[in-house]
């Protein structure tokens, strides 16, 4: 948690927006609550949301925090502890003495938050969109709407005006990323360091986990660890190891600060990259090279996305599987058959940072997107500017459902060759993922080195087959 | 999973014991969905609704199951997947094909579902209470409810009807059971194996999470692993394990099946007990092998409860913690100052199994609960049968703010040396418990031999002072 003024200058900064937009009224950032995993008392481990987190710090279950933009007042709403609360989860700080750590003030209950908006109910009332079935039948409540207006209700504005802050993250915010991307950073070489053939992808998940939790973190979103890479979001880790495939970890840490890391590593189950796989993958790492070498404040990240990959279809075409003219090819989305997300993502509190808002508000500042296959799922678009914070993360995949739908439909046909992709149909997929922060203009990989090159993996994976003999 | 047959006879017994009660209309279970932490998409690990899963076995999100008692037809309706969903998430077995497995022939979309439900609007629907949000609303689109509406118009009789079947153990699921309680085992003896003093909570927790993730498994409960046992749910995990305190440990593994495992142990961060852990530690366990010596089928679990809590009682007398006529104190509740909780619970799929249902339905088939302070906590108090799967779990704590409580206000005064407590105000506490079944009348403790003896717990712990030489 940052000093208490960040607070009050992050929410003064927020009013200020909205008063210029000519707004009025309230704000209403609903802190999350428990989240029931199968019954209303045992609960998964608890997350607060991020925005709320963000402008009051409160790093506790069922909080509301509310701004006054005409009265210029700002106040806590929530639960108080009773001596029950005490034995059952050990002292507790009181609610008024937490809320003072954040700069505020005024400090009340829920009946209390109810009652006063029910004592403003001619105000406009601002909320963010709601991801949590609670939070929207708790928002309906104290707003007396249905859930399906509420659902409806939430103010673009808003949304607007916290993405224009949250999106620029301050020095002492990339100092909290950067201990989330190294501990994060150490989650992947605790896999390559231990992964070997026979082994469950769960058990590699297991030593994931202990460097999380060990450094006192969560997730910041469920580890992927698949020898299947070519499935995007594979959660499923009951797979063995098998010598002569291949093993993509995408994980990451979310600090006990609330910041999270987010990077992707695909190396061989045995000790050495197969000489198919040292193919793709230094493809791989040229469009990976490439799109950092470009990036910097002034470019759109989606002029990053397409070089990277252009340089993807480039090395493809080299091994014969792309055929044809490369710009027409490119343009024509045909490395979507290899790579059919986008290359990354802003990251902050959020891993993809405010998704709840939408794409279009957090990475595009209001520009359509693409809808072409591929470019549809680039979650970012926009310029680069100073403390954006966002991932790279090129891919390369051999989907067998994929291909045989673009070959049974002609799919850009004319520039595949499909005898030549069908010899990659058993090959599965890679990726690599850095986080990176553009500073006074140009940018930079957070974190400490991590392997990347070959030889840089096949360091690591040696220890692995070191420590086993 | 089980054999088809055996998901088609519980929906039938659920079937006949509802008609039996003069119901009629439709059972609609709703499955769980995807839980989401701080924005839609990106969700915590899924956990099926278990009597969704106990009924229609299916482990996927967003389900429904559907049973006609009218026409005695059971369907499942849902999401199928498409070619994207392919992409992401790797090849899916249909959804028609996944409903076979369990013996289900009718399937259908979510948009059939409505469909069925507005063409038979004059049936009464018949669903469980809900703990989730998402599903309250989901249930209020279905049934065109309010979500008040939908909290208040679960059908008791159904709870009672489920729980009948849930509460008695089929031999196939004790042995699940048993395995989950074996990893919950082996979560403690790397617990008690590898902690030391100087190392964090959080580090401890991370080798338990290690156990947890390499068998496979998920949590059937968030953690516990304090070295403030006398906090009976500390999730906080940032204390430093210090010399001459003692760490206690709450947790247990969720199989792949879906069946729950719940052990406690506390143990001296040194390698061994001091003398005044030991003697306190000698009270819990004496309390702890009488109860287990009185278990059996016929007798109530409150006896049980009560029996356990006199010897504790007892114990503290003997170091006069506790003055006056042990009968009358025990009476007045005098011993939950010391153990302000129940000394069990049922347990199976859901580690308070069924908690959603409430207790007096689960625990004390429609008894009143008393509402003594401590006794009011004990989540059950029914007679013991056959196929009974429950936890044993006495403690001893001395919580500071209670103390001050009773003592400030009085409260069984006469059965209390406040002056001799105080003398164990900054002790902490302990626990211990397993997991049993009634089998043939006579209870027998699940898994693997545990240490329980301070003997036993002595050599575990030499373990990890031995390994850091």
């Amino acid at each position: 948690m940052f000093s208490k003024e960040t607070y009050i200058e992050r929410r003064k900064k927020l009013k200020e927006e909205l008063i210029k937009e000519k707004k009025s009224g309230l704000i209403l950032i609903t802190g999350n609550g428990e989240a029931s995993m199968d019954y209303l008392d045992n609960t998964y481990d608890f997350k607060q949301d991020s925005t709320f987190r963000y402008y009051f710090g409160i790093d506790r279950a069922d909080m509301f925090g509310l701004i006054d933009l005409d009265n210029d007042k700002d106040y806590i709403f929530g639960y108080d502890y009773t001596i029950s609360d005490v034995i059952w989860m050990g002292p507790q700080n009181s609610l008024k003495n937490e809320a003072l750590n954040f700069g505020i003030e005024n400090t009340g209950s829920y009946d209390d938050l109810k009652l006063f908006l029910e004592n403003s109910n001619d105000k406009k009332v601002h909320y963010q969109p709601q991801y949590r079935g609670d939070n929207i039948i708790t928002l309906g409540e104290l707003l007396n709407k249905t859930t399906c207006e509420i659902k409806n209700g939430s103010s673009e504005k808003l949304c607007y005006a916290i993405a224009d802050q949250r999106n620029y993250k301050s020095s002492e915010e990339i100092e909290k990323i950067e201990e989330a991307v190294n501990v994060t950073r150490a989650m992947h070489l605790k896999a390559m360091q231990t992964a070997k053939a026979g082994m469950k992808e769960y058990e590699v998940t297991a030593e994931i986990q202990g460097v999380v939790l060990g450094n006192h973190c969560t997730n910041s979103f469920p580890t992927i660890c698949s020898t299947n890479g070519q499935t995007l979001h594979n959660h499923y880790h009951g797979n063995t190891l098998e010598s002569g495939r291949m093993l993509l970890i995408d994980c990451g840490a979310k600090s006990a600060s609330g910041y999270c890391g987010d990077m992707t590593t695909t190396f061989p189950v045995d000790a050495k990259f197969t000489p198919k796989q040292a193919v793709i993958y230094n493809i791989l790492i040229d469009a990976y090279d490439h799109a950092e070498s470009i990036l910097k404040a002034g470019i759109t990240y989606k002029e990053v996305h397409l070089a990277a990959c252009s340089k993807i279809a480039q090395g493809l075409k080299s091994l014969g599987l792309i055929v044809g003219d490369l710009d027409k090819a490119v343009k024509n989305g045909v490395h979507a058959l290899f790579m059919p997300h986008g290359l990354g993502h802003m990251m902050g509190m959020d891993v993809h940072d405010m998704e709840n808002f939408g794409e279009v508000i957090v990475g595009y500042n209001g520009e359509a997107k693409s809808t072409q296959f591929g470019l549809s799922s680039l979650r970012m678009g926009r310029v680069l500017e100073d403390g954006f914070v966002f991932t790279v993360e090129p891919g390369i995949y051999f989907i067998p459902e994929l291909i045989k739908k673009w070959k049974d439909e002609g799919i850009n046909s004319e520039f595949l060759n499909f005898e030549k992709i069908e010899e990659f149909l058993n090959f599965g997929g890679m990726r690599y993922e850095g986080d990176y922060v553009i500073e006074n203009g140009r940018s930079r990989r957070l974190g400490l080195k991590m392997p990347k090159t070959i030889e840089e993996v096949e360091a690591e994976r040696a220890k692995a087959y070191i420590n086993s003999l």
